[in-house]
């Protein structure tokens, strides 16, 4: 891993969600020299690593970690902090944001890591609903740097680092801006053009539910299995790469050029094969991944709201045939008995309600609606906060 | 099993499949005393069978079944039958209704066993299309009345023969003329009120294809599966009747009154359990049959068409929630790479397009359709052949 170059003392990080990822990008920060708060919701958590004044890193990082400030209080988390990188599932984005609007400050920058898919638009959408006064930058990451664990509070091992981060803004002019600062830490980071690449980047959307659901009766046996090894056979592989061809016509749609899942193991992996079965069950890291043994999986309840349905609901607006994504989402909903979709990243909840493919670019690249939609808004100004 | 009293030795009948139930049958008939011919495409079967002159029956009926004549000459099969009884895969109804449509005669009989759902409507409506200038009754069952298999041509097997058997006309006022015909070889037969009742009745839609598609990794790995214990776990039950909720929420919406598919096995097996997947469980009939090791079985490539297809082309019509139904027609269709729409039992095909709720039930009633509808129909005279 590339070391970054004498790191500046002075900027300040806060990381919201102490999990496998935020504790680890805690750690990791602090032993490069920053300074670093952590914010979590669970008192016991947090009293955990206070405790310890810190949190242990092993594997490829070694070190301990001294935390600046870890805290349930999110205003004393976030109050000064220049970057605020919330590290925590899609599903809790909204109510992040909700939570942190009334304490952001002129000039910081937010960082979803990842954003999954759409995470800065949903971001950027509540905060101009809660009118927030300030001037902030919201950005997305593809994916999580690391490959990593954590086995309790105060202890973190980060098992690899990925060779390349992509970051992008809401709007896409502050992208670059965004990776300039995060480079200072993790020299990874690239700017992507806007934030529709990184969001539709992520495929946990296309591999996650549908191999679950297509194995719900394995998953309910109890028996031990392998995800990508047993779960994805011909057949669901087959069907995952016309799905993952829906996802790039999505993009196409809005100019946006995307590889395609066999593609990616390709590139990420040295896996060439015919098809994405053959690809996933050559992939030596995906070998040993079991499935899990419940169908209220974050592969479902994560992957079809905050992954399927916006690009879904981005499809159809864009009259795209996204039906095995919709299929998906359907099935999903009728298997766990749950409404999926209303608390998901609907055209509503990301802002992009009756937009054109030109007006959402517009949009993208400037943070601006046209004059015939600002009507539209909740946030009759402009959505600059 | 009850004795047919004396059988009119006189009825000749044709059994149109020589495959288990069609040999079963044929078999049987000839050994309580009836004239019995049969027809098959294939003409190695048909070869095997007139080579020892008829079928040998094992099981709870055993006997040699003398066949009066057996071949793949349709004309000669048919020639002064008055019974024409179809035994074959619901897919190769409509091809058999075409092929027969020259060869038949007045007042000839003729009964799907099973119609699968709307198999009476398709018949008819391709006999109209066809324009056959005789008159014909037009009758199906709602299932096969053996648990039977055949070993090889010449040979059959009967496990056990249903206490009841449903049989309906179309037109509805001819089905108790059919069920009088039938019951003097089988006095398991009732008459239903019209083939509504047979062909929703038929459950197989719902409890086939969603358990092969939810078992998709399974059936290609190649183990072994039991298909009711193993592949109905408590998830897919519970998807199972809702769906089932489906099925009689249309037959409900065309007056007709269902029984669920768990009072089902209640009432035939005696097996009352709280959900689905617990009756199916505890069916003992069911605990050794074993799941497909290919995705392209009759559970799907039958039951989808010829199933699901017509239940949900019927609901939609009707403002009915299909929903359920119609993703597992469209799941089917991606996970198998195959069309199974078009050449399934569409409303056009079954002879009920753009027709209101009450118009269904004076067609199914009175085998004519309304003033207004008669313009739609390829057969500008009443369908009557």
């Amino acid at each position: 891993m590339p070391k970054p170059s004498d790191p500046p003392k002075n900027l300040r990080w806060t990381i919201i969600g102490a999990g496998n990822g935020g504790q680890s990008v805690c750690a990791h920060l602090a032993i490069m020299g920053y300074q670093v708060r952590l914010y979590d919701i669970s008192p016991d958590t947090v009293n955990a690593i206070n405790k310890q004044g810190g949190i242990e890193l092993a594997g490829v990082v070694q070190g301990f970690g001294k935390i600046d400030r870890v805290t349930t209080d999110l205003s004393e988390a976030v109050r000064g902090a220049h970057i605020i990188m919330v590290i925590a599932p899609a599903t809790a984005h909204r109510h992040i944001a909700k939570a942190l609007a009334p304490f952001l400050q002129d000039d910081q920058i937010i960082v979803l890591h990842p954003g999954a898919t759409c995470g800065a638009l949903e971001f950027y959408k509540v905060l101009a609903d809660e009118k927030c006064p300030v001037k902030v930058t919201i950005g997305e990451t593809n994916t999580l740097i690391y490959a990593c664990r954590s086995s309790r509070p105060g202890q973190a091992t980060i098992f690899g680092i990925k060779n390349k981060l992509l970051v992008a803004a809401l709007p896409a002019r502050e992208s670059s801006n965004i990776a300039d600062k995060l480079q200072s830490a993790y020299p990874q980071v690239h700017a992507a053009d806007n934030v529709l690449v990184t969001s539709f980047d992520n495929t946990n959307p296309i591999v996650h539910p549908a191999p679950i659901l297509l194995n719900t009766a394995v998953i309910e046996s109890q028996r031990e299995w392998l995800f990508y090894r047993e779960g994805i056979t011909p057949a669901v592989g087959a069907f995952l790469e016309a799905m993952d061809q829906e996802r790039i016509a999505v993009g196409k749609a809005l100019g946006v050029e995307l590889w395609s899942c066999k593609d990616q193991y390709a590139i990420e992996y040295g896996v060439h094969a015919r098809t994405l079965a053959d690809a996933v069950g050559n992939t030596a890291a995906y070998a040993d991944i079991k499935g899990p043994n419940c169908l209220e999986t974050r592969y479902v309840l994560e992957d079809i709201p905050m992954g399927l349905v916006p690009l879904v609901a981005i499809g159809k607006s864009l009259n795209v045939s996204v039906q095995r994504m919709e299929t998906i989402i359907k099935l999903g909903e009728f298997i766990l008995g749950k409404d999926l979709t209303t608390n998901g990243r609907t055209l509503e909840k990301i802002g992009l309600s009756e937009m054109t493919a030109g007006e959402i670019r517009r949009f993208i690249e400037t943070g601006r609606k046209t004059e015939a939609h600002k009507s539209l808004n909740l946030n009759k100004d402009d959505l600059q906060c």
